[in-house]
């Protein structure tokens, strides 16, 4: 059995879309256990009509408390012992879970992971690593972006590793492929930071394909791309902005004329299936690798099959001990 | 009279459409000349048709050799002396033209500047600043998007002076809200390179709006954001990268079924409305801030309304002495 400790309140639809997601992961996955924090009272209701089986493998564990994300999050993590992010986490710390799956804020997640897990030794900095949609579909692992400001070249090779055992195991890309995002194709390009860590990926044992063009990073030529968190963020959120901003001008031009909008409304369901394929919630959620034990963070807009995708990755993580595999691989490039 | 040398070999549609939409500026400003350097033979011919009032107002400037992408700027315009663009920018060096305006590559351009006019007295790092389009329609200014990589706090710091005056005096836009491109709105946020530019930007007599999130950057809440030249540039190619993504992905969605072909058949005009509002290359060119006299960068897909759009852009900037304001603002900053 493998155990998973689930903040239930945190996210844009906690608590019923994340013990939906729960559920129905229970029903697939005959080997997963859950434990749902939050509060009893909103989740004992949720589970009435759970059939008795996976009723059997879900425990409540009371959190009375919950971290927004206009909280300063290590603040909240050390104050907010009742949290139910800091509890679950505690679950895991504690060896009475295995792994950790949390929608609500990012920073919090961050935070509790840092504080209260730690890193994995020789780590030096944890990565936050989602996956981005890709022209074919398949998605491109980017770390980091955000859970370090500042990062070293040496940082940088970390995430290449870490996202690598992650792509591989989790993602199951077999040798995947890590470039580095840079502005331009040839070596000597970039930033100083962007200079050095080429050199340094490039003299370990990945299967390093190079610099990655921003305008190329959505075209599926690597399976990992790594960076350092403040470039990362700004690409994530860029990417959301500009889906959202894109949406909003296709709306005003698609009601600009009654011609536009029949062509619309018979669009409809084509741009339905489009805004879903960008909607990069849907592929799961994001590890924080480099901590000492599997921690997802799905998207707040989660809905329940985010959540289920975020279970199974947090699963094939702890089933492939991935933790021990990046912590192996990290003591290796020393 | 006032007057531009234009790299009329430089650009995907040169020299047709370079020479094509320096004649239409020529008819729209009587106080226009132009300067088009490159081959005598291509160039010629294209000016056959024109009237004989602008064609009083257009010097062809021999020049035999051009700058390609694939170069190292640098050397390419040490050794090139012939170049298209290394003629152009002697001509306004030697005080034979008051600016310049190319389509061809952006890093020849920026080493020619650097290289042969030198920067403004004061300035540490000139910037390329291109206009983003936003949902409101009216564009953004980015500034740094590479001309410089490894930015310090004070190089932002003159990059949004020098960015705010360039929007109220070529942009016509009234006491220019400069924000600083982060991950985070509030104050603290960022990396040490944003933290300390927030602070010597927030000191200034400017009209700062803080922070802004690569979310919002499209938005329209700031005419000037300020950026280093790394994380400039990957956002203009990740937003490049992104609307081709885009409509291919669309392309694939709008044809897998009659129902969907034939909505988009009938939305195909608003379509391509929407393609042209995202073409940032439409809003005219890029000036490089901070080297001595007026040059523009227009993209290289340029036809001739941009080019058009980019002399203009070139008249405004040399009518307002913009450089001698942006010096004089830079050395009252010391």
């Amino acid at each position: 059995m493998l155990r998973i400790a689930i903040d239930a309140m945190g996210g844009d639809y906690a608590p019923d879309e994340i013990v939906a997601g729960a559920v129905s992961a229970l029903s697939d996955f005959p080997h997963l256990t859950v434990q749902l924090v939050g509060l009893e009272q909103s989740l004992e209701p949720l589970l009435a009509k759970v059939e008795e089986e996976a009723r059997g493998r879900i425990t409540i564990v009371p959190a009375t408390d919950v971290i927004n994300n206009d909280e300063s999050p290590a603040m909240a993590v050390r104050r907010k012992q009742d949290a139910s992010i800091v509890v679950a986490t505690r679950l895991v710390r504690d060896g009475l879970a295995d792994g950790l799956l949390t929608a609500g804020s990012t920073g919090a997640f961050m935070a509790a992971g840092l504080l209260i897990l730690g890193r994995l030794p020789g780590v030096k900095r944890p990565a936050l690593a989602p996956i981005l949609p890709t022209i074919d579909g398949h998605g491109v692992v980017l770390l980091d972006v955000g859970a370090n400001m500042d990062a070293t070249p040496e940082n940088l090779l970390q995430y290449a590793i870490m996202g690598s055992i992650y792509a591989e195991q989790v993602l199951a890309r077999p040798k995947p492929r890590v470039g580095l995002l840079n502005v331009g194709t040839e070596p000597g390009k970039g930033n100083e930071l962007a200079k050095e860590a080429y050199q340094l990926i490039s003299q370990r044992q990945l299967n390093f394909i190079g610099n990655i063009e921003a305008r190329d990073l959505l075209a599926g030529q690597a399976d990992v791309v790594v960076t350092d968190g403040f470039v990362g963020n700004v690409v994530l959120k860029f990417m959301e902005g500009m889906a959202f901003g894109l949406f909003e001008m296709l709306k005003v031009e698609f009601t600009s004329d009654w011609r536009s909008k029949i062509g619309a409304g018979l669009l409809l369901p084509s741009l339905r299936r489009f805004k879903r394929s960008l909607d990069y919630s849907e592929h799961g959620g994001a590890p924080l690798l480099g901590v000492k034990q599997p921690m997802i963070k799905c998207h707040g807009s989660s809905k329940s099959k985010a959540i289920y995708n975020g279970l199974r990755q947090a699963l094939l993580f702890i089933e492939n001990r991935s933790g021990e595999v990046i912590s192996a691989a990290i003591a290796s490039s020393d």
